[in-house]
């Protein structure tokens, strides 16, 4: 810590934060990483060919991001953050709510481009495996809240599995757009959201 | 095709099918490119290693596959092929059977990376994109087949629409295996289709 900061400036400065050119640098590299992905899929977002788009040094790429994983990572996990809706507390608005920003997630071709590449790369790269985990715990973090608030209230069965709730909102709407290669809008996920209503809160 | 021919045996030889060392290279190369799928991913399927792991030539390899895609195509389609069953008539043993054979399918090492495999290339590559299409027409046909049965039969809502009654039906499968990375059995299964015919059919 001490030595890194020594190359910055003359020891006993007072810190300042981050270095305002880092931060540009690792925009420009993340930008360029962003384009590559969706370009020409994850197999593209080297270091070598990141520094060429970008103008950003080889060697300032392997101090943001030693490993290509964790550059991908931090390209597409900008974009799933910011996604998520805050819940009213009514269980159908909150689910198309939330659902329809999942269905924005996979129409956005950064994010999409990411999904793709995680479940292929999950497959046979360990580094991928933890990354799909964290995306998909994240991804379906306030899906879960929801659910499980309407379960506490009674207006979801009590023995409901939320796990496979999560998998009968969200699998559709993956599958429409990742297998069957189809664009659709907001009231897919309505009827979504409604066919798993009808099923569980019949009263409602 | 006479030249072809010619190479193998003397002119006028009457015809005599596929020649058995041209089909047990083609079997060894295949098995070959399954092994790497599974072990590396799409991107370890290539002319030279499989070549190397199956002792077959390079240049009989590009005489059977000109191209890596239809290589890797071969090895994954025999598989998803032969898992369909044939409906009774019967509705929800049919989707129960169905189902399940998509299920085996995801939890078989070499459908399970090549539905990987061309989930990810198809977003960047126009060969891969047509193979998932007709992986996914595949796929869905008998599906849509016993949908439309029960369709027309009144046991499903006249304006039921099919494609996204496929959606609710595999998504959730396939989620939960490529997203969530769970294993699971016939249970889900049936929970799945439960689900979709007590919000579609109830009366049932």
């Amino acid at each position: 810590m001490s030595t890194s900061s020594a190359a910055y400036g003359p020891p006993g400065t007072p810190g300042r934060g981050p270095d305002p050119r880092a931060a540009r640098s690792r925009a420009a590299a993340l930008a360029a990483a962003q384009e590559l992905l969706v370009e020409q899929g994850w197999a593209a977002v080297t270091h070598v060919a990141v520094a060429a788009r970008s103008g950003v040094g080889r060697t300032t790429l392997y101090r943001h991001w030693p490993d290509t994983s964790g550059m991908l990572r931090d390209a597409v996990v900008q974009r799933i953050q910011a996604a998520h809706i805050t819940p009213s507390g009514d269980l159908r608005a909150d689910l198309v709510g939330e659902l329809d920003a999942l269905r924005r997630l996979l129409h956005d071709p950064v994010s999409e481009h990411g999904m793709r590449a995680v479940i292929e790369r999950a497959g046979v790269d360990p580094v991928f495996a933890r990354l799909k985990q964290e995306l998909y715990a994240a991804g379906s973090r306030v899906q879960r809240e929801i659910l499980e608030r309407a379960r506490a209230a009674g207006e979801l069965p009590a023995d409901l599995d939320v796990d496979l709730a999560v998998d009968r909102l969200a699998g559709p709407l993956v599958y429409r757009r990742l297998l069957a290669g189809a664009e659709f809008g907001t009231d897919v996920v309505q009827a979504v959201v409604d066919g798993f209503l009808a099923a569980e809160a019949p009263r409602g």
